[in-house]
């Protein structure tokens, strides 16, 4: 069950204050005595504490039986602040701008005053996740033993922001229905939804993915393309607040732990024992791209995963995408 | 200067009359006496006659000395009739649904009854100008000696479907002025076409092409990817008429000369020698794709052109994909 966090007052890295603010998350496992097994797993763009579980398991890296494993929310997840939650003057459409700096922050206070944990065997993080934990590493390094990013960046490449603002942001600010965030329910912004999910299902797979004779949506059990794209990829946004999403997606397009700075320098700075996980033919993070993340990193290791799935290995779709991982976690917590 | 070609009432093969019906053509160079000198290159989505222009030229394999090239039109270019210029009760929003098959019937009228052409040297199309010349060699096949399709296919794939639906046509059909294609004006729709553009220059360049600090529209001399963005992308759809616009791309969606039946045995009845290039990480016309493509047409060869600009070689930007695509064409005509 998704528990809530009370951060009081929070005042905002963007200069608002959220009166009242809370932070959920989920926990599996028992944090140890003195407080030495616990990870954090922030989670994606869209999702909840509840949808990296599918990485968590008795008997695999990310065990409970050994581990404390706290899956923290964010800002606009809709069961922590968020446009959907929070009363007036902020909210909806007025909901402050928040930065993944802000997020951070508020899961610094839940790990250290809730748990009075002083360091992580590991922070990992998919997609907008690995966005968090970079922010994480530079912003409390000594907090972090490990990192393991995953189909992520420390920031969002041109190519990537140019999708978050294409596919995620302009689908629900043109919609008819959304009255600049003060639209009657989220449901009235579904055309808007629905677009977001054709952008998406026609974007983050990997080449091939659709190819006619040879799809993967069949292999899955879909009746066609679009059997694929309703049921999936309508149902995963439809399911969401539009305003609680635009503030997930404004935070990835603003993501920078370097704060306009020099990322060279940021990226040197991260003293985790680190591993950068990409997928062959992710578009969001290209294997080159995180290549060049982790060769600037001073204790970093990189691997490419080849995947039917590209950017969504995320969701563990195949067998073979979720060994893989497992095993690049297995080897990164045995160091 | 871009002429018409009145073809009267002009029945469609969906079912309607077009009352007055015209093509729009454009033409380079002369008609030989003997009327062996005729090329048909037929526009892409968006375009016009004048828009294949750049690869036309004296000295090059396209050479207006030497043969005589038509550059038709198609229903829906703004030229021909089109939502934009038909008088009530078929005008904007009431046009009827058309199919290549419809543009290429009527390219036939302009070819035989305009000129007496009896026999192509060549035919040739980039993109959806593609799919029009696949029509045609497997609706007049005595007519088509040669056929070079450049970035295209027969047919477009389940994802390229999907684009056409995702990136062209959703953006205009859920813009609050579209009004079911009874706005006040086609730039009242600016929102819509501005997101087209947003949704082309993210899906149509290959990876890498945004790559930071790498990135291709700096070394075309553009401020950022923002300014080519607007810069290229909402002028090019801005420009245009949305109804018009939707012909066009609900022809593409419903491309197919096989007419649902058996492309192979569509595809094994061309009898033009066939070129069929590609260009690598062009994700709308995958060169596996285009490869399958030319394996099945009996007389064909294949080749794919390495270039940054993917499906945007059909601007031909690059130099090297101009002298690429010109050889391909300067031996096809010479066999």
């Amino acid at each position: 069950m998704t528990e809530v966090f009370e951060l009081g007052d929070f005042q905002t890295t963007t200069g608002y204050t959220i009166p009242g603010a809370k932070l959920s998350y989920k926990t599996h496992g028992s944090l140890s005595a003195s407080k030495d097994n616990a990870i954090l797993f922030p989670h994606f763009l869209g999702g909840a504490p509840e949808y990296v579980e599918m990485w968590i398991g008795e008997g695999r890296p990310l065990d409970p039986t050994k581990y404390f494993i706290v899956c923290p929310g964010q800002f606009g997840n809709g069961t922590s602040s968020s446009p959907s939650n929070t009363p007036p003057p902020i909210d909806r459409g007025a909901f402050p701008p928040v930065r993944f700096a802000d997020d951070v922050i508020a899961q610094h206070k839940l790990a250290t005053e809730q748990f009075g944990i002083t360091e992580f065997q590991l922070l990992l993080g998919w997609s907008t996740g690995a966005l968090q934990i970079y922010e994480w590493a530079s912003r409390f390094p000594t907090m972090v033993k490990r990192l393991c990013c995953i189909a992520g960046a420390p920031k969002p490449s041109p190519w990537t922001r140019l999708w978050l603002r294409t596919v995620l942001e302009e689908p629900i600010t043109s919609d008819p229905a959304w009255n600049n965030g003060f639209y009657s329910e989220g449901r009235a912004v579904q055309g808007g939804l629905r677009r977001m999910g054709h952008g998406a299902a026609l974007t983050l797979p990997p080449p091939g993915f659709y190819r006619e004779g040879h799809d993967v949506p069949s292999t899955l059990g879909f009746a066609s393309v679009d059997d694929y794209v309703s049921r999936v990829w309508e149902t995963y946004w439809l399911s969401q607040d539009p305003n609680d999403l635009l503030v997930q997606i404004r935070k990835a397009i603003a993501a920078d732990p370097s704060r306009g700075g020099d990322m060279d320098a940021t990226l040197r700075g991260i003293t985790a024992r680190t591993s950068v996980i990409a997928f062959t033919g992710d578009p969001m993070f290209p294997p080159a791209d995180s290549r060049h993340d982790a060769e600037r990193i001073p204790n970093a290791s990189f691997r490419e995963i080849p995947s039917a799935f590209g950017h969504l290995a995320t969701f563990g779709f195949a067998d073979d995408d979720r060994k893989a991982v497992d095993a690049a976690l297995a080897e990164l917590l045995a160091a």
